[in-house]
Parts: structure tokens; C-alpha cells; sequence
């Protein structure tokens, strides 16, 4: 029988034993909420690695992870420019209209899911300064983008400029931050550092990256944390054995482990995309890959049962994560190139 | 030096080893979100547990539990009656308004932060039937109530019925359910719908009974689960490894060890009964001890290493869980009668 | 057959004469929504009026006057303190929740429906610094309150210097700020300012007072107003043909006509009350009147011709107008002092 | 000097002396809100007109009246497909992100801002049934549309027929629905039918065609009504002197005023379209024109009086009124076709 050679997701993926150690360690009884003596340690941390102060607040999802961090850059009556493929968009259940009560998601476009100032030139520009008109009030990207492209620092400087120029905060969507600062390289800072830009807020994904249930949401502002610490709590996701959450994003972040598992995952992303030749629709910069195949082609692979999604017609997505195996990823590069 | 005898809240006990292991066991890959075998037998399992259909929905923490239930029963321009005292209106931090869209709490008055169709009918009534005051569409209930009080079958068979008169949903907070049907007595399927009585959903609480992060959304209209597994994901509330939640509330399941936990929590919140005699301010009826105690007893107490809660100026509040050593419970009683 | 004589309420009653011609006068063409001639005005005018700069924006209601006001004072995670019995709480369909996200209303006691310092720290003060509880972000009261009684210079100051020293923004419900400004007396500048003392926002009313369908949300701070003309277009309240409402506004300034109405209505409330004596269950300080009178009583004076309306099984409220004739308000005080 | 001819818009028109009669009649006191006599007819005066049960409500926006309806056909976590130059899309502020609680709007396309069940289709069937994507509910559509175009009785036939098919609802923004209904021909109720097929819900226009501050929400659905009264209240845009927007809409209906205020506004923008030909954009099927001009050639006829916006660089929107002059209209014509 054919052992099953997961690519389908990295959301599904095992939780890493460094991360279970962390949790029954926090077993111990200790205050609840965030006034834990681990989720104390948060705020620190993260301003150790980002390099500028901020607050780090865990929350069980990036959806709320993403929502959270909005609302402190959006007005309800205002917009959020994102890609038109984002994923707030595309897969948060309308969540940005929840949490947002109602703010608009402003579609622009660019390639490989990534926005640039023209990209977003080009939709705001037309706006006019009226009622009539939602205005725009902050920019979402997605680190790695939705195509598991990364934007290099200087790409995100000019985001960042633009953005000060048009006085629209600038939120990032880090559900694949590691994977995309593992792509850019260096020590744990400087990866984080190269990889985060000058953004006002990040979701920092763990989950995808070998987490059970934990994100943070950073926040380069520190009144802002002070309403998200609130809102939180109104949207129901304060919990009360936060000490938990708190473990994992701890555990993540000694030894720099957040690292260690993105390179894992794009080290077997390469090694797939190493087979793929032409039939790539992308650079491969992160842990997931766009690979043209026809439904023949695809029927061949799952036949040697490597399990993945289909992406519309022709094309198919690979994802690795911090436990891919190399075999796995070996086998599947050799079984698209022989194709 | 004194050893610490916690008595502060269930809310942050640590997570029972059985847990640990079915999540452990949880860690082979499956589907993301719901989709997984574990979420995917909620609904019969509570389905058996209850002895009528409904749904059961995992969700991280009580109070989004309580909000996506209130969700089917109310429209945004309606109105939930609760308890002046209930966790919804006091301890939420504004949480139903988020969810329901601005719908107004509406509050009444009961003894022991219960309410009886009386209480009620005191608040609604007066309400004229017109545009200008918003119309009750729900009630809420605490099952065990804030002052640790049980409902009893008959009562809350008086409530279903009001309900109904009145076309009015009845949503039970169940944030220690686990410890009100262990109070009533039977088997766990018996305990169950005695303490549930013929609620229309129920936030069947799992975290204060020695779970991780999950709670239970039981809603006894399919239709409504329906809605409320979109509105799950649009709060930020669906994680992507859903099945170490369901594995959480399975475990809790298997062998009944809800009902276990809970009666030793109850039996323990006795055992400081026991010495509390006229101090108590309610009948212990689950697992929260109300106990009239000046500061100078107070301090007493906690020179004595009990930690708890100050309860207004002249009285205290202790809780006891799961885990509650026997002999904490006894020392406390003790040191209490002998003030 | 008798003559209706109506003490109903002045919310039905008929158009002043100089609105119409007012409002024909804008037939002409000219910019739609608030681009107009008439609505460039109300800025200045209304500053002239409060001697400090304001923003003066039309509006068709009361309850939007108020939520929109508020809005600039109050996050939807916050609360606004306002009275028990206030206007905002129990007549208004629940538009603070749906305007302000579900920022709670938190309800405050005081004597004749009016808010005192003393009276919302009672409120506020138990209030845990925590993220389980809503906070007040602002205060609301009424002028002149819903019992017709009217805030003193002094009583205002109290209620700003209080907000100050606790954050809190303060509003003010001024559907009848022109009956309580007439009732404390002095020119229309002199009677507007002490009325409104140093509130952050006043909804001033005209449509009680001889308008049609026009309300002034007034900004004390123009950075507000930006954001509520952003907002009320939002919330379908900004009319096309805006240069009717101000048009309405306008008149009501010209010649302080406004000041007038409201003089011609307190008027003759006075005249009602010299015929109520002990019966009065506040000192009529506007254009209300709550009189205690049985059935028997009310049935007497409705067969005499009298329209109004039943308050609670004891009593009855009568509202003036600024078109009650003298001859109604004498022939009811005298009716009342006959039985 | 020369007098200028206005083609602005019918939005800042003069208000129709029958109107200004009906308003003045209604000085007259009677009960607030919509108790009033007035109010009291609309129900069956629509239900005659459109020869199907309904309910008619006033309200003083179109903004309003349109997400005042659709919040009877879409819950929070769905969504309305519209088109992608569709009113409530471009131009009302966000309102119905507000209004429906942050449901999506899903922008569709269609040739001349009219939706077919087609363009529909392209959009809403590559949506996964699942919970991470919204769900569309409901289907707006505009008559006439942004371009002056009109739905024919047969596409509006096959748009409900695809509602029907796909459950959702079917509401049509009827800012200009007069000007659609006169094109289509007929008594006023066989135009009216025609124009409004078997829509769930209208807005019906009044404002743009003579009205002042007065459109009606029409429901098909009597259930729908309910709710709607509700949530205009909640809203703010409950008038409490209501019965001068009911005394609008009667004047419209009475003597189908409203078909003869669109008739003579269409008959004008044909006397423009005349002079046309080939510059047209769009077929001329309301009061609209979308005519190509140059920058000089806007210029020119700028200079010969004609008011008018510009659409984009290389040309021009025209829009005539109830009361556009026969010889502006004539003269208009004439002048784009000497250019």
C-alpha cells in the first residue's frame, strides 16, 4: 500500500514536540488570561527581535490575528486596501467586515498577489475626497503573498513610504512571515527585521509553522495594543488558560525554532520545485508551490500518493511544512520532472 | 514556607492529563478546520449525551460560545434578557454587542443571579410593543449561575415554557454546566438533560473543568448550526487544527470524565461548605463558595496560604476545580470555621 | 362638538409659518447634498451662536443627531454613561447599538432623569480597570431632561469638570435645548451658552420647536466634524437636497426664532401648571408637565376636549408647543385646578 | 449675460409645486412616527400600483431605502452581488457595510451597469460552499441603471428566475425608477410592473424626480415590513413628523404625477440625444446621457451655458429633470451636434 505524501497544507500539520514540552510546562497553575508570567514575556521578546518596541498579544487565529490589527488602522467608515487575491479577502469568511464593523476591502492588483505603490496608485487615485466615497485608510499585504512570493525590504520600504505619504497605515498578514523571512536570509533579526519592513502591524504566523493554536499580533504601536487588549476580549478571544498560547509562541521563538521550521519548509519546497522546470507559475520563495499540471498528469501523481489541491483547471499546489520529509519532497521533484 | 492552596478560579487549572493525551494522540495529520474524524463526531456524540438531535461546535473560549448561540436567537435590533449580574452583560467586556450586531442586554433581576419567569415578566412587560423600545427576542441563563447557584428541572422547565409564550429563544451559558449537572445527580445522560431542560443552544463549558481551549456550541436546531459555522469562521473562531479542540472535548466525553471532574470540584467546594456555616452567603450548589469574611479574617486566610478572591469589602469568593487537593479543601473549611 | 385641544406632544406639531417660506425660497437650484448655499452657513452661524467654534451639521432626526455625535466621543469597545430613563436608552429602537458598533449604554440614576457627578461615579467607580468590563467613554445627558427639567450653568459645569477629570467625553440630547435655554433665560447667545455649558457635542433640536424635519448635530471640535459628514453619509442620512434642512435651520436662527417658539411654549406649560399645584411631579422648568392625576381625573378632561397622553397608571404628561393657543393652556390649567 | 442651463443632475431639482401643496396640507396636527393619517395609505396605494401585496415606507434617503431593503434579503455573513459601477458600490459611502453589518458587497460586471444572470453566474459560481468564502444572499440591480440603462420586462424575468434558482434575493435601486418605468411605457401601473418585475424588494425614487426628502421601501414581503420598521427607527430615520414625507409620495401617486415628472424628464434627454448621434456611450433609456466631448469641446458648450460634470477625460454626463426647459434641452442638442 502506498504511504500518503502530504502537500496539501501546512495548517494541518503536527504540532512540533519542542511546542507540546512548552505547554505541560505551563501546566502549573498561574494567573489567568494574559497576566501569566509567560504572556508577560511576550512585549520584550518581539521587541527584542523586530529591533523597535512592541506589543506582542497571542490570539488563536490569523483571521483574528489580521481583523485585530486592522481595526487599529481602519475607521469603520473607511477602507483597507488589499490584494484582490488576499486572503482576507478571498478565505476569512467576511471576517474583515465583522471585526471592521463594516470597513470596505479595497481590491487592487498586482503580481503574484503582491501589491506595489502604482498597484495601489492606480485604485486609490481614482477616489474621490468625498462622502460619497469610502476613502481608504490603510494597505494589507500578505508576507509570503498567497503565491508564496516574498517582498524583499527595499519592495517594502517603498510600501512603506507610500503609505506615509497617503497618511494609510500598513498592516501585514504574516501567516507564512517565517517562511518569507527564512527566503530573505540572515540571523533570526535580521530576517525578521528584513521581512516586517517598517509596517505599522503584523499577524506572525506560528500555526502554519508547526503551531497548535497560537499567533501574535504585533503592534508597532503601543496605544494601539492598549485597544486591541480590549477588543480581544469583546471578540471572545481572550482566553482564560492563555498561558498555553503564550507556551507555543515562547517555545517558537527560543533557539530562533520559528526559523529553523520555515527553513525546513522551504528547503523541501525547493527540492520539489527543483523538478518543476517551466511548469512553475512562480518564483518559489516561500514553502508553497504553483505548478502547471493537466488532470492526467495530476491522476499520475496521486496514483504515487502524493496528496495536494487541485489550483483551478491546469495547475496544481504543493505546500511543505517544518515536517515535510525530505524523501517525500525528493520524490515528488523526481515524479514531476519524469512526468 | 507556605505552600500555596489556590482557590482563586477554576479558570486557570491546569489541563487534565487525559486531555494531554488524546491531543497528543491528535497529532497525526488530518483535514484542517472541522473537517477532521475527531470534529466530525461532535455532533452525534452530544447528540447521545443529550437524547435529541443538535450540533456541537468547538470553539476556543465561553464567551464566543455564548455569543454564536445568541446569534440565531436574536436580530440585531432585538434584545437578550439576562440576569443584571450574568457573565454576558458584567464580565464580556461588551462581547454580545459585537457579536449581535449592537443587540441590546436587557436586564432583569433574580435571586442568586438566577431568573424565574416572574423576574422576567417584571422587565418585558412594561415594554410597549412598538418601534421606539426594543423588543425582547431571547433569554440567557447561567447553568450553574454566577453565584453558584443550580437551576432545577422544574425551574427551568417553568423558563422553557415562558419562552415559548413569550416566542422568546432561551440560550443557556454553561461555562460550568459540567458542575450544575453534577449537583443534580444521575447518570451523565440524565445529569445532562436535567440541567439543560429544553434550552434552544448551550455553551457546554469545558475549560474551567480541566480543558485546554475548548468549549462546546450545542445548538439543538440543525438550521442554526448551519449559520453559526459561518459566523465561527467570520468571528475568527474556526482554527485550522480544529481536531486538537475536538480532541479536548472527546476526551472529556470518553468515560464521562466531564461529570468526574465536575463532582470532584463540587465535592470539594463541600468539603469548605462544611465549615462555612451562616458565613455562606448562597447554597453551595456547584462549585463557588460566597462567604461573608471581614479583611482581618480575610487576611487570616491568606497568611494561612489560601489564595482567593475579595468579594466586595466584607465577603470572599472561592472556587474550587477538578484538581483541587482534598486536603486544601478540608484545611480551608477548617480555617474557616475556626474564625 | 369639542375642539380638540392637544397637549399630546410638540413632536406632531404643524410647520412655522417662516420655515415654508424659507424652504420655498430654496426651490432654486443649487449644489445637492450639503454643497449649497444655505448649509456653507450653519458653521458660522452656529459659532456666532455658542461663542466658540463649532461645526453645525443638518440632520432629519434627533436619534441620528445623537449616535452620530457620539460616535466621535465613544469607541465601539467603550461605553456611554446616560440615565436610566434617558432618551437614548428607552426610545430610540436601540440606535446607540447599531450607530456606535454595540457600545454599551451603562445606565446612571438621578433625580428627575438628570445626571450628577456624584451619580455616575456611583456607576463608574465600581468599574475593574480590566478588559472583562466595558468602560465608559463618554457621557450623555439631556437638556432639558426627559421630565422637562433643565441642567443650571453650575450643574453643567460639574458634569464637565467631572468628564474632564475621568476622560469622558460629554453630550448633550438638546431636543428641547431651546425650552431649557428659554427657561434660563437672557439673550439667544447668552441662552444657548448657558444651556449647553462645555459639552463636547449637542444635538439641538428644532423639529419639537416649529420644524419639519431638521436637526443640528453640533461638533465642538472640528476634527470630529470631519469624520461625522463621512458618517452621516454612511448611515443615509445625508439628503440630496440638504438646502432644505438648513434652509429649516436658518429660519429658525433668523431673528432668534428658534428662542422664541420655545418661549411661547414654556409659556404656556406655566400657564398649565398654575392650575397643578401638588399635583406636579417635577418643577416645570421646560415645555413637560407630569401631573398626578387618578382615571377618574383624565377621563374628566378628555371629555373636556383634552389630548394627551397617560404616564404610568397615576399620572399624565402634558407637552406645549410653540403653537399651543393661550386660550388651551389657561382653559387645561384651570380644568386641573377644578378637580 | 448667459443663463445657465442645468444638466447636472435631477438630484438638486425644485421640488414640484403639487408637493409643496400636499406638504402644506399636512400642517395639520396628527399622530407622529407613521400613525399619521397620510402614512396610513401607502401600503394600499402601492399594493394597487403594483397589483401584488406590499408594503410602502417612507424614508428620506435612497441610501437608506436601499440598505433599509436589503437587509431583509442578506444576513451579516453574506453577501450582495451588485454590479461593480452600481450605486451602492461607488457612491453611498459604505452605507451598506454599515447597514448590513459588514455583508459583502460582490462586484459583478455587465455591460452598461446592468447585471445578467450570466455575469452573475462568472462571479458567484467559482465560490466554494464553504465557510471560508461569503456566500452571496441577495442580487441588487439599479433601474434605470448607472448609465441611463433600463431593464427590460423580459431580463428582469430571467434575473428572477436565476434568483429563484440560486436562493437569493432580488432588490432593485429605484433612485430613477420613474424615468425606467416611463421608458417601458404604458398606464402608470403596467410601467410600473414592467419596470419593477418580480423584484423581492424596491427603492423607490421619489426625490431625483421632484420629490424633496421623501422615497418608499417597498417589501413584497409583509414579514420583511415588519422587521423594517424596526431597523428604520433604528436607523434615526424614523421622522416623527412623518406625514410630510407621506404627503410627498401621495402627491407623486396621485394623478401618477410621478410618471409624468419621468416622462417629461425623458423626453428632454431625447431632445438632447438627438443632437447626439455618434458621441452617445450608452442608448439614451431614462434621463441620462453619456456623451464623448472633448476637453474643448466641453468647454465650449460650458461657454455657452450649459452646466454639466464631466466623465472622465473625454467626456460628459447630461442629466435632464422634471423640470429641464423644452428650450435648454432643444438648445443643448443642437449645440453638440454644431460641435
Amino acid at each position: 500500500m502506498t504511504v500518503l505524501k502530504p502537500f496539501l497544507s501546512d495548517n494541518a500539520a503536527a504540532v512540533h514536540p519542542k511546542l507540546w514540552e512548552a505547554m505541560r510546562a505551563a501546566d502549573e497553575s498561574d494567573s489567568p488570561y494574559d497576566g501569566d508570567r509567560l504572556s508577560a514575556e511576550l512585549d520584550a521578546r518581539f521587541s527584542a527581535l523586530f529591533g523597535r518596541e512592541c506589543a506582542g498579544l497571542w490570539v488563536a487565529t490569523g483571521t483574528a490575528a489580521n481583523c485585530l490589527a486592522l481595526g487599529t488602522l481602519v475607521q469603520p467608515h473607511g477602507g483597507v486596501v488589499c490584494h484582490r487575491e488576499a486572503h482576507i479577502e478571498v478565505d476569512e469568511g467576511g471576517a474583515p467586515g465583522f471585526f471592521l464593523h463594516g470597513a470596505k476591502l479595497m481590491l487592487a492588483d498586482g503580481e503574484g498577489a503582491k501589491l506595489t505603490p502604482e498597484g495601489i496608485a492606480a485604485l486609490v487615485d481614482p477616489i474621490r475626497n468625498d462622502v460619497h466615497q469610502v476613502q481608504p485608510h490603510a494597505i494589507a499585504i500578505t508576507q509570503a503573498s498567497e503565491y508564496g512570493r516574498t517582498y524583499t525590504p527595499e519592495e517594502l520600504a517603498a510600501l512603506g513610504a507610500f503609505g506615509k505619504e497617503r497618511g494609510l497605515g500598513l498592516h501585514m498578514d504574516g501567516a507564512r512571515f517565517a517562511n518569507a523571512a527564512a527566503f530573505l536570509g540572515g540571523s533570526a533579526q535580521e530576517a525578521a527585521r528584513a521581512a516586517s519592513g517598517a509596517v505599522d502591524s503584523l499577524a506572525f504566523g506560528f500555526i502554519k509553522n508547526g503551531g497548535m493554536g497560537a499567533e501574535a499580533v504585533i503592534l508597532f504601536d503601543p496605544e494601539a495594543a492598549t485597544q486591541v487588549r480590549y477588543r480581544r476580549k469583546r471578540a471572545g478571544h481572550l482566553q482564560c488558560k492563555g498561558r498555553y498560547l503564550a507556551a507555543q509562541i515562547l517555545a517558537m521563538l527560543d533557539g530562533d525554532l520559528w526559523l529553523a521550521n520555515a527553513r525546513a519548509a522551504n528547503a523541501a519546497a525547493q527540492e520539489v520545485a527543483a523538478g518543476c522546470g517551466a511548469r512553475l507559475m512562480h518564483p518559489v520563495e516561500a514553502n508553497e508551490l504553483f505548478v502547471r499540471l493537466s488532470p492526467a498528469e495530476r491522476e499520475g501523481l496521486r496514483a504515487q500518493g502524493f496528496a495536494f489541491y487541485d489550483w483551478g483547471t491546469d495547475s496544481a499546489r504543493f505546500v511543505t511544512a517544518w515536517n515535510t520529509r525530505a524523501e517525500d519532497a525528493a520524490a515528488l521533484g523526481k515524479a514531476i520532472a519524469a512526468l
